[in-house]
């Protein structure tokens, strides 16, 4: 792939500053990039950028002085990752059922689905079109999967799942094991037979080796458009809302119902059965032990307001001190007390 | 199906109260309960079930003036739960070795064994009656796997592993990987094989990802009954007690000695070479850095008595108030004595 | 394999005490040794080597009155890690390309490869001399993987991976799934191709399930010699140094650059786009929030030196005493007041 400058301008529609001529090669970070790549460079990296060996460099239109070629364009990461798009090496995979995979019984494939050796689709399972199902991944019955949705090695998704369109799912995500219920007496565990499901919404992605548990009764849900990284839990019957990202590590406890575009740092926790508002941000391994109110920023465990997570951070810094001090202090009012 | 309020109360050996005439068809939550469904209900959740859309709730023999159709009974959740294993749509699963998948030499098969297809037995595996192993899962040398066991897609169990009866293990959990272990010289780090083995005892359920590590020498050992959520990891050499529940994404360190019947919270972590005493719970996210004794109740990192974590939490709490409270003290006794 | 006493001091240089001639049939830990084992013993367990059934013992040579027969040596256990390489019990594997795996076109496969049943090995991938691919694993596209490597069952590699000689990949770990990288206008989350690959040297251990995710663009490296344990997450663009030692569950996020020889304690997490210095060790479930200097050693959240961490744990623990001493200051100083 070669395209020039100018071209690559047009197509994201930004403003050209320098030689429209460079023939760009490739796309790399502003470390990796060479003399024939682009790179992109928003703060606090742009100074890191204008010394780099890229050809030419797209910035934010507010820039200024930048002694390289330039692309400005209001969001530099977002344009560029549509370049990636075009620049990516597209790999050559075949449309069609290989004949090594097992393909149940009443299954219905939709058109142009592609499903590697060994993959098993067990019976009445349903994939919609152009869906690709990698090999060792296993469908369960009942299950239905919709249009291009893709599902790589090792996925295990239970019977009765519902996957929505363009969902994304990563090597090894388990995706409605039995959820973690039991009943004790005498100390002995018995199992709580998991017989509700797991409902995933359109545009989901889901990292490797992630967990979502099916539901003891009902569903547990994963709303539109939200983006979970690798080795997240999440328990039986949550509800997660759309256009949520949650971030490695995360563990989320059974019946938990989470708001839409709530972000979770890496290994954050919730206990289960609360309500965490929407539109919310909760830093990295926060401990979330109540309900939560909607438009929350919220860090630390227990979980509090982020500001007042960083005054508790910066009064424990001194807490070695302040002990110190109040053993002074109490001398001096000894003293006091005596020469009274 | 289809049961009378009658017929379900007997099963029970619960008292009706109420049309014994009318039909359920399903068993639901509380929330998701349609006309025709039943439903359990304990404290808090009680007011909500008389509202609920359900058909008839199983309630504490206790609950009074409760304005529906219900079955009491002495535990609701653990009578529903027995339901649900006569409601629960079950899977027409075969009950047959599949040709796809592969048996390795010397292979011992009990009766009425399920094998999916692209499931691997190697060598000199033992497997008991009515077992069913799912597709893709990987059963290693010499290893034997009991009676009534379920092993879902995408497992792997390592050679010389031994797992009891009614065992369930979920989707790509890995039974007997190496262990960590290694000696450094120089900075450089040097494997030590890792030539003991797992050992899991009857009735012990595995949540899916979930990681137990074969021993160095001798053997690692799950006891029975124990129940392991998703997302764990136990290291090499530990030996878990009996009747143990370790919830989601617990870290258990090489070599630490758990007793019976102990919880471990979502997100625990313990050093290894310990012993923690049995019938204890720790709360979520307790580090645990010692030996710790039998009946405890721990929480926080490092873990102290949950009485005294929460004393330290709501101090904690006054932190930034306490500082600014000594700076105020100090000042008082230094007009104090100038005043002097 | 039997060998005697003798035989076995002078295979590891060591100094014998006691009867040559006893022969010993295997290795044991203090606790599992039989009349017929030989065990080690370092500190502080060389108390309890004295009292067990062992036949014989591996000692430092400056334990003195031993009073069993002994083989002194300068590091009992690598010595005694040399010796489980003799004793332990060989298993038979093929070197045979399996005819129920699929190899796709262009693959070059080196002298004496292993590959299992249902492994797939996807177009022109290269496999180097004496690997070994377990069942149900996938090799994307276009990976190179060099000789004596061993990837254990349902590890999946994706596209355009490169991993190194000597490497051991445990069960189900995902090596170059996309990175977890978005761009976010009005609340809806837009997938940035991950178009780079993951670059893993030689000699590097990767823990069951755990996830190394693909570069955005460029390479996520993984140092020769570094060792990863379980359940491990390591973000896109991450470049691990040399020597590290990456205990299990730590989460290391996108572009971190970590230095040589750096231990992390299980369940440690960092922020992303830092620079740690190499040489250090962080203590179990630090936080590390921020670049971080050469030889350090670290924990607590946020990190600080593990001297502070100690200080303020041992403060802490005084918190709910410090707070009712400020009080009891507050009143007589009141007083003091007062009674002038």
């Amino acid at each position: 792939m070669r395209k020039t400058l100018k071209e690559i301008a047009e197509f994201v529609g930004g403003v050209l500053e320098g030689d429209g001529n460079i023939e760009i090669v490739g796309l790399e970070s502003i470390e990796g990039a060479g003399e024939h790549d682009l790179t992109f460079a928003v703060e606090p990296h742009v100074d890191e950028a204008k010394t780099s060996r890229a050809a030419a460099v797209m910035i934010r239109s507010d820039v200024v002085d930048f002694p390289k070629a330039a692309i400005k364009v209001d969001d530099p990461r977002a344009s560029f990752a549509k370049l990636l798009d075009i620049f990516a090496p597209k790999l050559d995979t075949p449309k069609e059922i290989s004949d090594k995979a097992h393909i149940g019984k009443n299954v219905v494939l939709g058109k142009d689905v592609t499903i590697y050796p060994f993959a098993v689709i067990d019976d009445n399972v349903k994939i919609g079109d152009r869906a690709i199902i990698y090999s060792n991944v296993y469908v369960g019955q009942y299950t239905e999967i919709e249009a291009d949705t893709v599902i790589y090695p090792s996925v295990t998704i239970r019977e009765y799942t519902h996957i929505g369109k363009r969902c994304v799912i990563h090597n090894a995500a388990s995706i409605g094991a039995d959820g973690f219920g039991f009943t004790t007496k005498d100390g002995v565990h018995t199992k709580v037979p998991q017989i509700g499901n797991v409902i995933i919404e359109d545009d989901v992605e889901i990292g490797a080796n992630t967990c979502i548990d099916r539901a003891a009764m009902g569903s547990t849900v994963i709303g539109h458009g939200t983006k979970i990284d690798n080795l997240v839990h999440i328990g039986h019957n949550c509800k997660i809302g759309p256009n949520c990202l949650i971030v490695a590590q995360v563990g989320i406890s059974g019946s938990t119902v989470v708001g839409n575009n709530v972000t979770f740092g890496g290994q954050t926790g919730t206990v289960g059965h609360i309500k965490i508002g929407g539109n919310s941000v909760y830093a990295a391994r926060s401990g979330i032990t109540n309900n939560m109110p909607e438009n929350y920023f919220g860090a630390g465990f227990p979980v509090q307001t982020h500001a007042s997570w960083l005054r508790l951070m910066a009064a424990l810094k001194t807490l070695p001190d302040m002990k110190k001090e109040v053993k002074r202090l109490a001398k001096a009012i000894e003293g006091l007390m005596k020469g009274n």
